[in-house]
């Protein structure tokens, strides 16, 4: 069981992260401005960096924190947001997107890092790193400004898939505990499972079999399982990770994200409302400033697609130079931490236990 | 199909609303404070109190623009916030929930309006008002603050039953298409339905059906419908409602509650950090204040259960008098308009199409 230890490495020397230039909506530069940050700060990393060749080579050679520290792999073609997932995967050989993710097929980085079109590049990764062995539904997990100590929780599902029965419920506990781990330094993360009460007799059939479930494999798993926790706690200090199906997760996450927006638009009128409210935004700038920090999506850029052979960080399509430094940063975090093994790890140990488990009536636990 | 006219009466002289006095986090002066500041304002009220008679007389008597404009009906028992639904079911006869009901039930008022337990107050409703013809789910509809030109959206079902099949989600919208013109006085409401994307070929195999079958019905039914809609179009301006499960509309509810909160908590702490941050927030008072109005849930206060024969509206457990006025404002106007006959013959209208329906798997439907 030595495989089940995930302190992290240190020391682990140069980390190469496998980069997708193309498909953002601000384009190559942005993303070429994004990596140079992370390279000025971070000594440790290296990038392939995948696009047309000409383009992107005039891009690094204007930033000098990138010389010798990018490889550079020619794409010609992009995925459009526009493009359909199965077209991508019919006709996408010669793009960006593929070549990105293949360099994590071929083991020569741990994890790639793309802006592009969500759908295509969840279908392109399932299909090019495939799934790990007892994940039946791989999960998109993001990061929640939250109340919690850490200041952020984990969400997942938030739209792999739009269904989760209760093994798969199982394996996001699993997949979430260990990213809450590598991911964000917690040994013992707080564990919670969705649903409209906190009562167990409350909520869907699947949801009571799997609060049973996760119940079971705590412990070997090595994290508290705090029950069922409701909408006001994924923003809340209740669990560190909130385990859903990705319908539910993706109506959440887009929940959040517009009432957050709306606060913000009415905040900015209530300052323009007179000259006071005006010179009074001009005193609270700083403080206004904090508050963006905390909450601003850029900063905690990144959804990641865990439950593959291999993982993948996608930042917001509309990332800029900050939004992509910061998906490179978490990409870093996880590749030190040997976080695909580890998972991958982790989940093998447990997909022996439902098998045991006479409440389980579907089990797609292969063994490893 | 004269039923089917839902223009506002208007003159329609004194209005009686039922009012549960007790169950409320605050107690019974809370509510009688809330009513007399209502009574204050409009003239064209009157009530019916539930509960213990000597109690409510003495806080009836210190209220001067509430004499000779309140029914004390004695109620002793009390539902408390822990009682299950069930248990009330059995035993509660004696309570002022149970009177206040009942006095919906009697035609004494069109509407109830209670700060109680929920979940006993939905059962309670259920069985004493009884659904509507052609209403297999009754829903719970919340108004949510948006960027719509009325400012806020209506949200069903938030947590009334966990689940939804097509002919339901139809209900819903005919309901709360209903609710938006007799509330919020729209001729003519944009209806969306909630979803993971916006394209019609995603989603769960019921949200496909219950598109065509909305499709279908919105032209008889005077309502505009948009389709599908994602998490952030609940605060925004494309649909003034918004059609959801129980399930996934509570936990769209309490996630944006929980998010709003965080940002108000943030948004104090940025403010009190720095001597320049507090003489800020002192200039941005009033500016504070007019967004604290604007997303102030005391006032939109009130759920609305839809789909009875009557209407009742729950105000939040922890309403202060601004909450219960706020409740009382809407049980008013709900019940000028006529409101709760003009649901029943609009739901009753369209209860003959799905017979029609080659779609409908499942036909809930029976003659009015």
């Amino acid at each position: 069981m030595t495989a089940l230890s995930e302190n992290p490495k240190s020391g682990a020397g140069r980390t190469t992260i496998s980069v997708d230039a193309m498909g953002g909506d601000r384009g190559p530069a942005a993303v070429v401005a994004g990596i140079s940050r992370s390279a000025k700060v971070n000594p440790d990393i290296r990038f392939i960096l995948h696009g047309p060749k000409a383009t992107l080579e005039k891009l690094v050679a204007k930033k000098k924190p990138l010389a010798g520290r990018v490889e550079i792999r020619d794409a010609q073609d992009v995925v459009s947001m526009e493009d359909k997932p199965s077209h991508v995967m019919r006709n996408g050989k010669a793009t960006s997107m593929w070549s990105a993710i293949d360099s994590v097929r071929a083991k020569e980085a741990d994890v790639c890092v793309s802006c592009g079109n969500t759908g295509a590049l969840m279908m392109l990764s399932v299909v090019r790193l495939r799934k790990l062995p007892g994940v039946n539904r791989p999960a998109i997990a993001v990061l929640w400004p939250s109340r919690s100590a850490q200041g952020f929780n984990i969400m997942l599902d938030v739209g792999a898939d739009i269904r989760a029965d209760e093994q798969d419920l199982l394996q996001y506990a699993l997949m979430g505990a260990s990213y809450a781990r590598n991911g964000m330094e917690l040994k013992r993360p707080r564990i919670g499972l969705l649903n409209v009460g906190t009562e167990e007799h409350k909520g869907r059939a699947e949801l009571k079999l799997a609060h049973d479930l996760i119940t079971q494999n705590a412990d070997a798993a090595e994290f508290d399982f705090v029950g069922f926790v409701e909408g006001g706690d994924i923003p809340g200090d209740v669990a560190d990770v909130i385990i859903t199906d990705g319908f539910t997760g993706n109506i959440a996450l887009k929940t959040g994200e517009g009432t957050a927006s709306l606060i913000g638009s009415l905040l900015r009128e209530a300052f323009k409302y007179s000259p006071l409210s005006r010179l009074a935004a001009l005193l609270a700038y700083t403080s206004l400033n904090r508050l963006n920090e905390r909450i601003d999506p850029r900063r905690v850029n990144g959804g990641v697609f865990l439950g593959l052979n291999g993982t993948v960080v996608k930042s917001h399509g509309s990332a800029d130079a900050t939004g992509v430094s910061a998906a490179v940063k978490l990409a870093f975090k996880l590749s030190q931490s040997g976080f695909s093994e580890k998972l991958a790890a982790r989940v093998a140990s447990a997909v022996s236990l439902p098998q045991d488990d006479p409440m389980s009536k579907d089990n797609n636990g292969t063994t490893s």
